[in-house]
């Protein structure tokens, strides 16, 4: 692993004090990273918005190292950006108003970014009928059998049902909880999660022993949408949690789909109202399912996951002033708003959103193209870019 | 009535006589006019393809007096072109590659051209579930409660529960049978027939006496879909007959909508591929249909009907010939063809459509314009085409 223990010790202290999505902190790591931003916190030499004035404190109480030492005693580990198991999708959050975790703890033996490479999230509702625990189950088997994983959150109804369907069938799955992997929530999942961590993969961002409150499992609906290709709603009211994980992968530009069911169920309005209103595809078994995310009757499509140009999936004032940023030298945010002909606010805010998602790199004088702002591959290029080479063209602009 | 009896009489024989879409007379009757084209018919002189031979020996035997007289015996009578009650929306189906019906054989005390004007069409499988007749019903007697018609094809099912729905709250209801308005098809539905006659409307292409079997079930959907602003499949295997009615819709450009159902359920899989595939809105319930249909919590919209210029509904082709046709005075074929840039067959073909439409009139000398082909409105022009005068602007080419 590429990870060394200062940075997944930081990384483990960041996931114990600090909630999933809070800005101020992931901004402070995405400048100095995680160690200095931990160091920074846990001696108080950070200015933070007043209601996270009670982070210090909290970070004096952090004992990393014995998290991650119990951690192991459960024979799990520490996932951080940089190891190889580490799911590279989830940096796509940045692009969608969000933030990847600061790591995840993860409990089995599968290697998460495998599992989650040719995976769909099935979710709906906890109170779901026959109708709807039964479709979720042969989601999860029928995508299981086409070599697909299932992610879900391990709540009851629906996504229970998709774990259990894929386990029947031996398919791999994957839990991602809003508690600690240590924590069975809900507690008649407890045989369930525990087999799934012998098997497959048990995951969260939360630290061993977090509660799930409602809060973690709202920012745990992100991980779901982002870590797979695509989301289906099996069952959900209108007013459902499940939906703020289809809102999620609507945010991601992920395929979202939602299974229909009768127009006389409470528990089916929800995906009549996305297939209706807000664009969600209308799915009936795994085989439609695969057809959106791009997987019918061959190997797995790569150009489906990245655009076919880079910064095709940016805003047009995003890419207005990526376009601004010289490919051989760097310059300062200034200029670059001259020739983006934006304001310095909007300049600066631009830059930043770029440098989350690789494209730019801040430098000593300035900011210049970073590794995923390969100029175009030419006209007459059909090839996805997932098979380009990765390396920084030097063209004159 | 605007319609003297020897184009009455004429077109009752045409339908005794001829199947509906039978495209060599049907242009007969656009060129020569009714009369005159059943005169040709009935005494032979006239040229028509080999498997039309017959049609003259059986105008031999056609009595439209008798055929009349027990029509009117029955409390019946037959709507023409021209006749107030004639539903002007018949002639979209010359815009789908269709033709309006020659007569129309109605039973019951409303008006056709009235009860059709804020109508819906419900229609699905015989072999309907519990569920999908009582979301027919319910459709129906929604649609009813809010001031509108329920049309449908009286079969059992989904047909017959629509129907029902509309009765039972008192509201209007329009049956469309295959066969002659006195055949009772099928026999169980008899009493509904009967009670739909004598409150409502029944209604038939086809003359009297006559059965109904596979051509004349979809010749009859082409008049559901064109007689209703919009088109509900409730219930509807893949091959399904009450698809056949969605694609006359769909070919009209009206409103088309499905129903959801369990995907467990093979009635719903025609509904669930017609939202997937082919464009259906999914609706859930009457409230659902009317804003489809653009009638959500107001007075009728007109401007859903018309197109807000005139030609906007023709195809590219078409609408090049329609601009070669000058404005004040007729033109022959040829010159028109030079002036499109199109050959001389498909300058014909097109003009031929325009004809049907209202768009040109063929006169002595060539064509002109017809009523329907006002110069646009001006640039700025909100209004809608359907509240504009409907006379011919005399502009200068």
């Amino acid at each position: 692993m590429s990870v060394d223990l200062a940075e997944r010790r930081a990384r483990a202290a960041l996931c114990r004090v600090v909630e999933p999505e809070t800005r101020a902190v992931v901004e402070l790591v995405q400048c100095h990273g995680a160690v200095e931003a931990w160091e920074r916190l846990s001696t108080g030499r950070v200015a933070l918005p007043a209601r996270l004035a009670g982070l210090t404190a909290r970070a004096a109480e952090c004992r990393p190292d014995d998290d991650l030492e119990r951690l192991e005693r459960l024979g799990g580990r520490l996932v951080c950006p940089g190891d190889e198991e580490w799911p590279q999708q989830l940096d796509d959050l940045w692009l969608a108003d969000s933030c990847p975790p600061f790591a995840l703890w993860v409990r089995g033996p599968a290697s998460l970014a495998q599992r989650c490479e040719r995976s769909v999230a099935v979710v709906g509702s906890r109170a779901a009928t026959d109708y709807g625990t039964y479709v979720a189950a042969e989601l999860g088997a029928g995508l299981g059998t086409r070599g697909w994983s299932t992610i879900s959150g391990g709540a009851y109804g629906i996504d229970g049902a998709a774990h259990r369907g894929a386990l029947a069938v031996g398919a791999a799955t994957v839990v991602v909880l809003a508690s600690g992997v240590d924590v069975a929530y809900p507690r008649g999942h407890h045989g369930l999660f525990e087999r799934v961590a012998e098997e497959h993969l048990l995951v969260s961002e939360s630290a061993l022993g977090c509660a799930p409150h409602r809060a973690r499992f709202l920012v745990r609906n992100r991980l779901i949408a982002a870590l797979t290709r695509g989301t289906v709603v099996v069952e959900a009211a209108v007013r459902s949690g499940a939906l703020s994980t289809a809102g999620r992968a609507a945010a991601l530009q992920r395929p979202l789909m939602a299974v229909p069911g009768p127009v006389t169920s409470t528990l089916s309005t929800g995906c009549h109202a996305w297939i209706r209103d807000r664009g969600a595809v209308l799915v009936c078994d795994a085989e439609q399912v695969l057809e959106q995310v791009g997987a019918v009757g061959e190997h797995l499509a790569p150009e489906q996951r990245g655009p076919t140009r880079p910064g095709d999936e940016l805003s047009d004032e995003v890419r207005r002033v990526l376009e601004a940023v010289p490919v051989r030298r760097a310059a300062g945010p200034a200029r670059i708003a001259v020739t983006a002909g934006a304001d310095a606010a909007a300049t600066l805010s631009a830059l930043r959103t770029l440098q989350r998602a690789g494209y730019v790199v801040a430098v000593t004088d300035g900011w210049r193209l970073g590794p995923k702002a390969r100029p175009g591959a030419g006209p007459a290029d059909d090839k996805p870019a997932a098979d380009a080479p990765q390396q920084v063209l030097d063209l004159e602009v």
